[in-house]
């Protein structure tokens, strides 16, 4: 099989549509019956497959560099009669365990992305809804920040997943119905366990929706609220968007990849990639006009859609690759310094959607399921949102001590402001708060350093990296490690990790990965759902499920 | 199969010792190697099934109600060179898919109880781990208020199930390091990447004990301790416990079961168990002293003890029946005059105990992987903790007006100051607080309206009942809706359950229950730990499991 490429281009989307109108964009669903990603469906009613959403990233990604004129975005549907129809049943039917679970984070992390799209840049996403919007169409409409719904008789919203497939609305929808919406717990379920869902005033008073209109008003209600909202926004008026240029990769025989500041090798024999990431070679741009004039070739932004890129990359298509490895190359001073660039001029858009994209892509690897481990070895740059990646990972080895015939500059991890704040988890928290959960005062502590570039000892003492090794266990330990770390069952690795990764509270978006993801995972392993007689296998047939009636 | 007996005696204990001495008392794990509940395995090493924590759920209930003079329990093993191997591995990999999931869900509810004993009753537990502390051993520890290691080169912590079995130490082990002890991140995924676990020195400072002690020395500390907490206990001294006298229960062929107060009425074929509790037919307790005559005859700890009972008789034996039906019927004014004199008296030992018992068993409704109904029916007690079941099930149903030669009292709810605090669900806000996540304001409403009997268009206007029907409409609405209930997939209904239930905040109960079993029981279906060649299966054959190395 090709891989699956999570690189698209407005010119060939196949399934959307974008206008723009001054500081109103309309993004139009309008999915090719025939432009599914694999053989076997099609994509009906405006139905999705992982195709589609990947054109959906990338609307929402190039909304924010190349449209930050955009203050209000409605997402709408091509199509007559129907908004959308969810996620594709035989799609999903045929697909293998791993495709619906990859399929559903990837969804998972597009949906929050909306959401995001309003909280960092005041771009506020509505759902204008006409025709029958069920499953995970109403879960896109329940990702936007405000929901109307045309008021007819065919119109209605519905999550039919539980009585029609024996599956969760597992795109956020059980978990915005009750976290965001806040819909009452037993109205909640009345909706959950109904095919034909909801409509009129009663979808007002259920919070299913933000406001119903008539069909005759309906346009102009959605354009006059869209100004509404325009003219409320807080985010600057006249910006001017930069292009987001292809990204410059190769993949080898071997399946490694290499871009212009991220390289992966790939072992597939040892279950491992070995993520590169090099540091800058330019300095950093000495303004913000400058800044907007590098545009898409900025270091930390070009380093973030690189790595952004091989993430996804990895977990699509090399499965079997159970262990990443990060390591860095470069002038830790120098990510400092590009990394304060922005800070600086953190009120200036393209500075602000910079950070921004480190924090989702930060997120994206925290919510890896591959074991994570970052090497800090001499001639690193762990530094700022590098240094992030730390804590991401499940653990950290770091050199200690000069190596024999190694005479890169000495290993150090460097923090800056932006590891106090700018690149918070899903749980609300910084990655060093996360850590530091038993020791708060470790953070402030912490704090102090900032700036310093930490040795092995100093980086241990302060409990900033795992293990540190000298010349002499270096080799062994990291590799005895890796080995082990290879043989264990990637089930249960997955399983406990995404444990361990989000101690502290929850939010929302933790809910949807660990609580609501973990039992659409369980459910996707049933035989009432996927086995031959199950609801999946057997939607279309015009037979329903045949469930064994045993509760757990 | 017999049905699992979850009513247990000291008497008749086969693996737990207790030993009193004044406000100390030590709970001695000794198990009976032969002594399993089922065929096919024995209990080596302290290693645990069903039936060894069912004796351990008596002891914790039985130390609250018949020893309240107790301030301090030291769980410690009865064995040389063991403190408890953990879960029966081999039970495990023989056991059905379901009886896993109910196992885990009991053990972590009992564990969930050395926690409350102390913020609830000031019974504080101690581990004093000698010897080998593994798996579902260490999570016996981690439940503890305090953990004592003694230090010695063979005894130590650890949780090896991830490297050694393929599952999850999913008995809160994950869930605890992070949330409870507070480990760091990176020093957990070693920690629960290892086999061999932690012991000396480094357990303490990676917080995995509380304290470690020279073997020489460790009995007298332990002692010494116990003391000391002792000392330190609010808890009022010299106080007498009541007997927990046998339950009144008999099982009829077809399933049904009849206790005093508690009724369960069994269709198979209709998936459905109809649970009728009924109203006191006495007066409270004049006073303290008469509450602790009545003992266990008092009404509402009678009535806890018989559905506690039958809660957990169904989720283990009726594993068919997909649907709860709560029923009453009584006198309301008589269970709100019940429940006042707990209230009104709750810093007397028995009342406060009974009122937690209470938030207990609705706790483990909320934790019960069925569908929940309650119906309101004409003659029915629905007040104060009976009320709780209304907002406990995933929806109701109350009869609206005079029914046809139906000549009981009109059907009525009735708040009392028991719904604003005393029975909090796992989530740590009341069931009212939960049901009105978006509209905290109705709370303050309610509380107002707190004796009045609500009739069906009072408790409708105000959001306490889902739906309520007259004469005309209520028997054909409930036979659909539990016709159509019955029909969906179950493991549909307990995902979408176990997300709808749980709105707002997350502690580190909620996540047991949510994350960490959601993911276990992802990891129960997968071939890497069940399948022939899993790593289950294969445990004690000295072949390692063979895993498929995809990740998901």
């Amino acid at each position: 099989m090709s891989p699956i490429n999570f690189e698209v281009f407005p010119e060939s989307y196949r399934h959307w549509r974008v206008e723009y109108e001054g500081d109103i964009a309309r993004v139009i669903m309008d999915v090719d019956e025939d432009g599914g990603l694999m053989e076997g469906y099609q994509l009906k009613l405006n139905s999705y497959d992982l195709g589609v959403d990947i054109e959906l990233a990338d609307v929402v990604q190039r909304m924010r560099f190349e449209h930050p004129e955009v203050k209000v975005v409605i997402m709408q549907s091509g199509k007559d009669r129907v908004f959308c129809a969810g996620a594709n049943i035989r799609m999903l039917g045929g697909a293998t365990h791993a495709h619906k679970v990859n399929f559903c984070k990837f969804t998972n992390e597009t949906r929050n992305t909306f959401e995001a799209a309003e909280e960092d840049s005041g771009q506020k996403w509505i759902a204008a809804v006409k025709g029958s919007c069920a499953g995970g169409g109403y879960e896109l409409a329940l990702a936007c920040n405000h929901i109307i719904l045309t008021n007819d008789s065919t119109s209605s919203v519905a999550l039919p997943e539980v009585p029609l497939l024996a599956v969760l609305p597992g795109t956020g929808g059980l978990t915005r119905v009750t976290d965001k919406r806040k819909v009452r717990r037993d109205l909640a379920d009345v909706f959950c366990a109904m095919e034909e869902g909801v409509r009129g005033q009663r979808a007002v008073d259920w919070q299913l929706v933000d406001e119903i209109v008539p069909n005759s008003k309906f346009d102009d209600v959605v354009t006059a609220r869209a100004a509404e909202f325009a003219a409320a926004s807080l985010k600057a008026n006249g910006l001017t968007g930069i292009k987001l240029t292809p990204l410059p990769r190769k993949i080898a025989e071997d399946g490694s990849i290499s871009y212009d500041l991220v390289e992966v090798a790939i072992e597939r024999d040892k279950g491992l990639a070995t993520i590169t990431l090099n540091g800058p070679d330019t300095a950093p741009p000495a303004s913000t006009d400058a800044l907007q004039a590098e545009g898409a070739d900025n270091y930390l932004l070009k380093l973030a859609r690189e790595l952004d890129d091989a993430i996804l990359h990895l977990r699509t298509n090399e499965r079997e690759v159970g262990v990443l490895v990060f390591r860095s190359q470069g002038d830790p001073a120098a990510v400092v310094a590009h990394e304060a660039m922005l800070l600086d001029n953190a009120d200036f858009w393209l500075a602000n959607e910079i950070l921004q994209y480190w924090k989702r892509v930060l997120k994206r690897v925290d919510m890896t399921a591959r074991s994570l481990v970052a090497v800090v070895e001499h001639g690193s740059c762990f530094a700022g949102p590098l240094a992030e990646l730390l804590w991401s990972c499940d653990r950290s080895y770091m050199m200690q001590d000069e190596f024999e015939g190694d005479n890169r500059p000495l290993a150090t991890v460097t923090l800056t402001a932006g590891n106090f704040g700018r690149y918070l988890m899903g749980n609300g928290l910084t990655r060093l708060q996360t850590r530091f959960l038993g020791d708060p005062e470790a953070v402030d502590r912490l704090e102090a350093q900032k700036g310093e570039a930490l040795d092995a000892d100093a980086a241990d003492d302060v409990g900033l990296v795992t293990f540190i090794y000298d010349d002499i266990d270096w080799e062994d330990e990291l590799r005895i490690f890796l080995e082990e770390r290879a043989s264990f069952s990637p089930d249960a690795m997955t399983g406990m990790e995404a444990n361990l990764r989000f101690a502290g509270p929850e939010t929302m978006e933790t809910r949807i990965f660990g609580r609501l993801t973990a039992w659409q995972n369980w459910i996707f392993q049933r035989p009432n759902a996927v086995g031959e007689e199950g609801a999946l296998q057997r939607y279309g047939t015009g037979i329903r499920g045949k469930y064994n009636m045993e509760r757990v």
